[in-house]
């Protein structure tokens, strides 16, 4: 296993019985997997099979197994509240199914910033940061201006307008003022789930040598 | 004179003598006039026939006389410093030429919420608070939710890449999470200095009534 | 409070159940609350609870309680017609539930100009102009230019083709040749009626020192 | 000639003496010629070998000779000021170029309403009305809303920011809510004037039967 | 009637109740209406009161009476087949109803150049042509090259990919390199159809002096 | 040699030391070189060096040494005219530097169809056909429609407005109504003439199995 | 037969009875007929009327009849695997349809690179190489730097964000790093799957000679 | 220092003189400073001022004084070529002044896999890995599908037509196949070094607890 991990599913436009398939090949081979964007369909019939299996209708992740690795220190998912919600558990439920603690931090938005700063040390003592927003996106730039730790930023598709469908926070998170600030695909909550682990397996690893 | 002032003219795609001659005339028939966009050539031509007149290269406006209405009463323009000068000066400019006071903050990034929050009073007891902002334009959203007064965002085209000229600011300052901000045109600070005297001027003749 | 406000629910994306549980809450704490983009099957919930709330299906405004404050002088909004006028009514309703007057000018389009300039009066009367429009959104231009008072443009999503879901009123508007319009998201008709609340309310407490 | 007129030369792009030599060729078989985009360096070299050649430095035209055909009836070419010349007197000296008699209406926007209204009669009794406009590019609405007759829309390409070289109003004037416009490419004054000849043209040939 | 027509209802995004109340105050004032994207209920309902009325599922227009002037002279529409059938019709439908004899020309496409060039005379003959077109818009381009007649192109929204829902067959027609060929906005066979009775009624009302 | 052919520089972006080099190091290793986007300069310093290479300063290409193999049958590149030219020249060039024979049709334009139809035969006789257009790239359809052989279509920059840059052209080509054909991205004269020398490597190769 | 082959039907956006219509006609004329993007319903009308008719609702390709030329050498479909199926089937279909003999290599992504690698043979014997890729279209150029023969991209439309419905792979393939990569529309493996049989056709009818 | 590092001067859009102000102020203060995009003008000026500060014309950074922490390990930086080679040196020379060990392997495109494949090891060894790519931006998935460790892309702005200046590496890397690579703006090579010191400094401060 080059990277750590057995690979992911993504069950977006898959059909229920491709994922049950792959799902099943993964099951056997790496005694764990996980699937994103997983529908409730997908979930009955892998539970079926695999008893142990959790769905989550939130995150819609289906996962079995748990990593056999456990990264000491905490990964923070921060949001502004409701609407971002499934990105920001796609990502926690992402990390923590690859061996992070995670912590969420979910009602600090940047228009209330006060709620945002009662949490300033939560977030400095956090080893990474995943920031998730829709709207403007700002919340990526008062984080990564507080921390001096990497900072991960998931734009989310959940707006109108000028909003263009997560367009936005995207182009303004990548022209964020606070540098280091990096970013994945909009509602790509995996991808910062998975950046995450990846730097606390760099870690753990370093560590133990 | 419909709204209060005499009209602007736009400097910018205009010849200096072409400005020339229109200012003269606007001297003519309102005592006073104005010039945006204005180049060091137009000011010295108009220099020559109005030896009062203003040349401000940071803001690029060129102005004589003065407004015969002061409004009391402050209007801020608050901006994250050296790049978004020009068009925070344009649109301070703008203001004070219409009769507004006019308070400057010109230090403060979301980056640094600190700096911006050591303003908070500041900002509060304005009338009405400009915010010029490149970058992410997230300036506007942390502003809009410290104060309860009319905010007017000016997205500016200093930036590279996925800021597309100002782009970014723009849709980031449209889907502001903060309520009640409202946006004028990519660099327009001429647009938001006249639209918070606006107000201002509404609020004077309410006032006098 | 800060804004002078409860904060107001936006309704999109979440969940009947969701929203009942913030309107409670709000409720409880300030007697009064306001969600947009309200679904009937929202309204039914909250009627439950709360029989004073009242639902517009047009504007989709589920609101109960009323400001305390009252603010004197008119707010008009103006459109063309039929198809701006659901985001119209959000505009109306959000400035009425803060406390403003509102005098609706439904009829409206910049190709019959003449009808229009018959209500050029009442337009120069108002404090503050709600101008809605989609197709080119031409209608921002012509009522401010009419108009000494802060004029705030709303582009609507409805048209097709070349419309681009109201992003050509957009940039027409932030184009507009009238100089001190401001301008909102696409189909933020709330948005727009909270910012003439918020001028309403600085003249009121000015008035009042 | 298929359509009445030899092909006219797009001078941009081309070197001047690629553009010499075409328009020799013209000349010798057609008796007349016209450049579009034409530089200073083109009409002095063209004007050493055809001394009656015209060249006019605002609209760019470079012209030789004169339509044999004279259409009766007039054509206005309408605009709001300054930065809108070149692309109104592009459009204009390709109409008269072709045979038509243009009236100019130069100083016409939208939010001085009343300035373009005093010209409504004249607009009334046009055969053909080119509305040639920047901005936001309202004036096409108001213009086509006052006429019975064909209304060619020209975006121009000045402006800055939402305005997108032009763009905006391109979107803009395919999205009038005015029935019947109809729109070319933007700066494209050469297209409109050339569509208005035709129309003159077919209205000049029926009569004529 | 400044236009020398009724009003047209655009029925997309009304009620049918709100198309009906239209449409019957229409037929008072004029004796005769036309609706626009009407739907198969508009009609029913429609046709109760106005057993006259027509209703079209092709074009989607809803019809009731017919023009007092006919005008001679043949305005052609062209389109490539199957799909901007729709629109095309939308054209024909508009322009016969308010009085033009219109001639369709409905499987010529550009990939099959000599099915094309098979209609030349008629093309040819024809007072206006209006050119219906999506994939690549190219039909507009060669037409508007084989005659000296006004051409009026509309591009459609039928296509997939790069074709961007008709932004690719606009953006084309607009760059058309034949000279004098006006645009509409996408699917707006309407507003061909509209341009081309405006060009007939100025043909006849000219010859009629 | 994977491809068949040794390495082409790219010249844009490079100093002239830079190319001259990657050039020499070409030289040494293949005995021949190719350089597309060359200037003037780097031409100079190259020719000093290496006395037998030559400089085209319409299609920027700076060659030395001959391709080894021939291909017999005709590739044709056929273009509109002026503007087009460099493009067309850089694709012509680099399939005769590559072993091609081509025969240009450069005077054809789909407004003009006849011209292009008097080259009908040769058209069909091609093996392979490089269309290179600017404008609305309309031509690539009607030859795609033409001929059974593999058209391969470049749009170029040249144009202003809603061409943008050459966007315009190769969304049209793209959607182009006749099958088969398939796009290079704008300006990219080389591509096309390395992917008709890749076919006729193809052929020459199983021929002479 | 000037291309050598019937006219496909594109089945995307007619009715099932106008399909079966052409598609009759079709067989009368040619003995074979092809739609694609064709509907089970389509499917199930035509098989009545010809009971050889075969539909593969991956593809959604539907086919009567056989080609009479066979081309010997492989065609290539490339792709990383269940997304792009229906694209990579569609290229095929059409391939094999026209005579074309097809191998699959369909489960090969850049970023399990050995994976690919392991196909290098197999690649570089084909004569023509289709490669079908949504997410970042990567392959194309990994691909393309592989081998000596023509290589036809198809983007493809599966995706989401950034992805923006198959555009991101479209500019990326279009963008290539790998020369004479050419590429067809978005999810157009009809166009790829056509263009390889035109370069076999080509490759045969030399060879004939 | 809440970053651990004093702020950097962003050398884009500040005069000369700005520059040295706030270079000085930093001296000061920190004992070091860099400022990125600088010009050879403003390094003039600071070095007759710090003597001992390197400007690096490749990179256009200008760095005086060094971290005062190392990190062991090494961060790659990996690029195809010549003409990204400015923004990789960027990255580089970031990471370099803030206390990293970089690796440069500069010579590795997508089209010429086997190279790339040399390097393996490296990059597998690696502890951070930045991707710096113009063209389609592919190298980011297939080195991220190649290492167990973060990796940062990095789009840059050469190349034209459909690469926008860099929208189309950007948006490929952000919908790139291998998971967990993350993205900053187009350009920002330092942005990708300061990331990657931010994973280094975390990683060095854990294991020193
Ligand atoms: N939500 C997601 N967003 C982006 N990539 C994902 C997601 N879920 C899984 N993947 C990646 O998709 C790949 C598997 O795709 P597939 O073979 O289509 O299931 C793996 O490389 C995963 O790392
Ligand atoms: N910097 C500016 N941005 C936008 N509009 C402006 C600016 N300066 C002046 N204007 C407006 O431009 C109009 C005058 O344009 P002009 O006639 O071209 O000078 C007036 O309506 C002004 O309000
Ligand atoms: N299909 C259509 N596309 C564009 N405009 C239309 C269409 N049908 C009617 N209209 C115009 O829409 C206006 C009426 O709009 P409404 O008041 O919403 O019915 C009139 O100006 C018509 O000329
Ligand atoms: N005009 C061009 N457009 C696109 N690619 C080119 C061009 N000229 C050369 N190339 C390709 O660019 C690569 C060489 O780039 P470079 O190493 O920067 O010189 C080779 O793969 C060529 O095939
Ligand atoms: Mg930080
Ligand atoms: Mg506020
Ligand atoms: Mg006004
Ligand atoms: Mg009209
Ligand atoms: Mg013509
Ligand atoms: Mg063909
Ligand atoms: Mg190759
Ligand atoms: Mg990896």
């Amino acid at each position: 296993e080059r990277t750590g991990y057995p690979e992911v599913v993504f069950g977006q436009g898959k059909t229920a019985s491709q994922v049950v398939e792959i799902f099943s090949h993964l099951m056997e081979n790496h005694g764990r997997a996980m699937v994103t964007r997983a529908t409730a369909e997908m979930s009955v019939l892998i539970k079926e099979r695999f008893p142990d299996a959790v769905y989550d209708p939130v995150s819609r992740l289906l996962t079995c197994g748990e990593s056999p690795r456990k990264y000491p220190g905490i990964v923070v998912v921060a949001c502004a509240g409701t609407s971002d919600l499934p990105i920001a558990e796609e990502a926690a439920g992402t990390a923590v199914w690859m061996g992070c603690q995670v912590e969420r931090i979910y009602d600090v938005g940047v228009a209330g910033i006060d709620r945002l700063l009662a949490y300033r040390e939560k977030l400095q003592e956090a080893r990474v940061i995943i920031v998730v927003a829709g709207m403007e996106g700002a919340l990526a730039s008062v984080v990564g201006g507080l921390v001096r730790r990497p900072v991960i930023a998931v734009p989310t598709s959940i707006g109108y307008g000028a909003h263009f469908s997560g367009l936005t926070p995207l182009l303004s998170m990548l022209s964020s003022c606070a540098a280091g600030v990096t970013v994945v695909n909009i509602d790509n909550g995996f991808g910062a789930g998975y950046a995450a682990a990846m730097i606390q397996q760099l870690v753990k690893e370093v560590a133990a040598k």
